[in-house]
């Protein structure tokens, strides 16, 4: 039997009850057990009574199915999907500030166009970007940036629905 | 003395070692107190030994003043800013699926283009939108959806950044 050892980005959204100490709970089932968040989105849903968190990690199958199966465990905790296998919208936001002057402004801009990003802020050294888009496309926008030098960024961990019909 | 006690959004941005943990330390301070959290965001920053949360928590201006100092106080904590006071761009993600019939199709495109959302993906009887904002342009939008019906939707919470030069 072949396992697959490789450690690859899961996105894991997890519907629970909108309680105080649910996300204190979760996060400290991760921290416990050494799984490495790489990113971690809580919001409200269209109901008030439920939250979604929508965490990214980096595991092999084997790790993400154990994190998926203790998740399920936990109290106030509904559902459960690991969103690698589905078919998914997923996106992630990023905001990022890069030294820009006069000569650089014009080939960010063409950067900006290439990537469907938006410029948001411009002084004379500076320039801020906001940009979304999977994870592979927002590394990528970040890559062509660290030339220029990049000052300072937030990146918001992903929010994913199922494409098609059904409910998450 | 007039005191400010009106429940405003407050958006908090703290910089913090990456550091297993932290994250669990921090969301339990927020619920041990009570407090409330709207939307949290936690993402790697341009230095990867440093993490960036952005916790929205509805609060009074002395409240939100507490939770800033308690933060301040936590060990791994290297910085903490109420980005409620100064010049930021925040912006929030939301991906919303709808019904939505060939007859409402029409109308969903026009909303669309007036929010500058994206559609995602439409079946026959449904469609997804991306949106990003500010968190009354997002709020707004999920209104005008609520009467096709929503099926499901996840926000991330907000990612800010500091107009101009400066570093958070």
């Amino acid at each position: 039997m072949i396992k697959n050892n490789k450690t690859e980005r899961h996105i894991i959204s997890i519907l629970t009850k909108n309680q105080p100490g649910v996300l204190s709970r979760i996060s400290g089932l991760f921290s416990r057990r050494g799984y490495n968040i790489d990113g971690l989105t809580v919001c409200a849903t269209e109901d008030e009574s439920y939250s979604r968190m929508t965490v990214t990690v980096s595991a092999t199958e084997q790790t993400a199915n154990q994190i998926v199966e203790q998740l399920k465990k936990q109290i106030d905790v509904i559902k459960v999907l690991d969103l690698k296998s589905g078919d998914v919208a997923l996106r992630e936001l990023l905001l990022i500030k890069v030294n820009a002057g006069a000569k650089e402004r014009s080939e960010l801009c063409d950067l900006c166009t290439i990537f469907k990003a938006k410029a948001l802020d411009t002084t004379q050294s500076t320039m801020m970007f906001e940009l979304t888009g999977n994870t592979s496309k927002i590394d990528a926008f970040i890559d062509v940036l660290v030339p220029y030098g990049i000052i300072e960024m937030a990146r918001t961990g992903g929010a994913a629905l199922e494409r098609g019909k059904n409910e998450n």
